[in-house]
């Protein structure tokens, strides 16, 4: 038995968080002298839905995992449906489809974009795209648990389907304070890149929503340009600096916040985490220094990309694409490993490529000797056989879903490899690929299919993968 | 402990019989009126070597499992370096390197060539080139079990590291008749194709040649046009039709053989094979009938091409990088699934593929609800974890693989396609892919680092990963 008003419950009080969220683009649009009706009216909408929703009384607060994994997954589909609403009223994306990947790709933070002219939006469209990442970022209901008082266990089950990771620690015995802290450390983290950027020269307005989409790893820009536009050297290196921190697992923050320093420099996702930027920028910017004719322009411009893409990111200045091959090849390996688990970022994350590579080499070593029992270890302790499974599981499913989404988006037309760094970047929340989804070009071209298609993947990797396959499971296996 | 002198004489035997294996080629050779003395020469050289290695006398007859893997990569390694040899002596591939890659992709049954004019080639070398798929398709080690004694239980860890598939099952009690029926079935089979290619007006040595090569699903010509040269739709279907036998699990055959066709047609992976050939030719008919003016035309190139890739022998007739993106990206998905285990094609393999969606299902089951335990069946029977895990973490080593050759091959300046899906193709043993080694192109551009380690690759995919990764293992840990 499911506990359909519960889940229609939570979602209602979603839907009603965002319709509160909905006015600061309201306020955004005042500031600018706009008339931001459509945001008032889909405001109205999205929150009077929320509030009917949630008038619905659950015989039971009791959910099971399932019932978390359905709840979470459908929150995020209503939040896409109703957080499109504006773009379409405002006449800023006319077609409902454009917005809803649009609205789907700025909450799972992808940065996968279907505009052409960008700066042509309103202001208050350009702040709901770049806030929809910041909403994404550390999640929906993460967030709601961090203001509404809900119960102790089921918000476990949410936290677990939404926090990115293969393993959910509470930082502090209640859930609801855990995402407190989580909130809190993003804001804060936030709230210092926004005045880092203001000492660079931008605006307010760019300042604040290029914090988010970099708090979020979305990848947003307000300009057609990205990044790019500003042509600043300083603000490229702010931006990937802080793009390091966001693509670190939040607890080690919490760790240090508690003088806990050594523990948390013990970690060793962050250890490769450091290494594989580090060899990454060094290969790139030997394979650049002459195109841009200085080691230092071209470390810039390598530093800058391996961190807008592995930590998936996706905000763009030069292309890539004119680069030598095996740079962009090393491109495609950052988007499928992402950030690190508990962290904004996207991708099959760090830890979990550290736990494949662990598992197949002990899996060699069982091959040679199979009385020998070779355990996985991290951070010094043993790993169980069940997480170990369960993360050779989720990678396979990732590139099955990698693959089918590959297909399915080939009959567009496009090349492979336009068609394949396309799926991967949306599984992995990147936003760019290679070829015809490179840094100059967008996601306009694609089929309706296509996008609504890529809508989904981006949920399924936002969401790691089960919440979703288990909404789209036929009612009576889900019953199960 | 290792018993290194028991494997050195296994791989003794292997060159004896390697070199007695090329006084085939000799034969050839003289029948067209050639003076084979670089087979001769290698015959010898190679027959010594391999005879001076089998005076080793071990102390123990006792092989580990490890001993077991060791010895099939080494064997494969020496047969691949002494196969090499006459290529070079005869002058028809100067290289050494270009020799040995083609060797390796011959044993491998892969296909890939570095030659640009194969019709230059002498008869003896264009035999040679040919049989090592026949060779390789079955076995090295498996061939000489059926025709030497050797002990029993050692042979069978030599089985289960050659014969491709997640299990291995013996026919027959003793692995030696089990060897002997599969050569015999092997052999049956080649002889019947020769016959039918030979109706359809291929001369004999061509019609033996093509035989070798659909065998061992191994896809070189004796044309530079590959099968295209022959421009006869009669030969086209032939191939394919028996390219669909040697994809088909050869345990099935002896079922037959011996009166059991009602188990051998319940295989579920027979039906998925069949049935995903058909969904396959299917969809790719659907969308060249346009190019080829008749559905008839269009459905006899899907069905040759299905099998061609899907069998991964990698025959050419057409060019299929002019066909719709969809199919293109079609028979990519085709690469990365192979023939059935147990047959002579490449590939992960139908079941693997089968049991990772299966468990993939299972496992979004388990999540929904995590008391009830959802077994994983084939054919029936329920498949232990032990199998599951063991065909997540090869899965998982595959696509690691893949992508670290995809990187390396990048080196060389091709573009993302052509470097990916020439990985894809030597891992799983097929020939062409797309872009830059579509079926207008060979291997001959790529540099030696790529060759070499193009080389390694095809091994891994033949072997299935295991024995070159316990032979690449530092010595130290290979101990253990």
């Amino acid at each position: 038995m499911m506990n359909r008003k519960m889940i229609w419950r939570i979602v209602g009080l979603s839907l009603s968080l965002e319709g509160g969220l909905m006015l600061l683009p309201v306020i955004a649009g005042l500031c600018f002298g706009e008339k931001p009706v459509a945001y008032l009216a889909a405001a109205a909408v999205t929150g009077i839905t929320g509030f009917l929703l949630t008038r619905l009384k659950p015989g039971t607060e009791t959910m099971y995992a399932r019932d978390g994994f359905v709840a979470v997954a459908l929150v995020w589909v209503a939040m896409s449906a109703f957080g499109a609403l504006p773009f379409v009223l405002a006449g800023d994306i006319p077609s409902y489809v454009d917005a809803f990947f649009e609205t789907m790709s700025g909450l799972t933070t992808t940065g996968a974009s279907i505009l052409n002219n960008i700066e042509g939006l309103s202001k208050a469209s350009l702040f709901w795209r770049s806030f929809t990442h910041w909403i994404g970022g550390m999640g929906v209901l993460v967030f709601m648990m961090a203001v509404l008082p809900m119960g102790g266990e089921h918000s476990m089950h949410i936290m677990r389907a939404e926090v990115p990771g293969p393993v959910v620690g509470k930082l502090v015995p209640r859930a609801g304070d855990t995402a407190k802290i989580l909130y809190m450390i993003y804001a804060a983290l936030t709230l210092a890149e926004t005045v880092f950027l203001l000492f660079g020269g931008m605006n307010f307005f760019d300042a604040l929503l290029h914090a988010f989409a970099t708090a979020g790893t979305g990848g947003f820009s307000t300009k057609n340009a990205s990044v790019g536009a500003f042509n600043s050297a300083y603000i490229e290196i702010v931006m990937a600096v802080f793009l390091v921190l966001f693509g670190t697992n939040f607890n080690l923050f919490y760790l240090m916040l508690t003088g806990k320093f050594k523990v948390a420099l013990k970690s060793e996702e962050l250890h490769w985490y450091l290494i594989l930027i580090a060899a990454s920028v060094g290969m790139i910017t030997a394979g650049i220094t002459r195109i841009y004719g200085s080691i230092g322009t071209a470390a810039r411009n390598a530093f800058f990309y391996v961190m807008s893409i592995m930590s998936t990111a996706g905000f763009c200045t030069v292309d890539y694409t004119t680069w030598p091959q095996y740079t962009q090849a090393l491109i495609v390996m950052l988007m499928f490993i992402g950030g690190c688990a508990g962290s904004t970022g996207g991708g099959i994350k760090l830890s979990r490529v550290m736990l494949l590579v662990k598992n197949a080499t002990a899996d060699v070593g069982r091959m040679i000797s199979p009385r020998r029992v070779k355990r996985v270890r991290m951070d010094g302790k043993c790993v169980s056989d069940n997480v170990l499974t369960t993360v050779g599981t989720f990678f396979s499913l990732y590139i099955l879903i990698l693959l089918v989404c590959t297909f399915v988006v080939s009959f567009d037309g496009n090349d492979f490899t336009t068609s394949f760094t396309a799926s991967l970047s949306c599984i992995s929340n990147v936003g760019p690929g290679l070829a015809g989804v490179g840094p100059r070009y967008n996601y306009s071209g694609f089929s309706v299919l296509s996008k609504i298609f890529m809508s989904i993947t981006m949920l399924i990797g936002r969401l790691e993968i089960y919440p979703v396959l288990i909404l789209l499971m036929p009612k009576k296996s889900r019953k199960g």
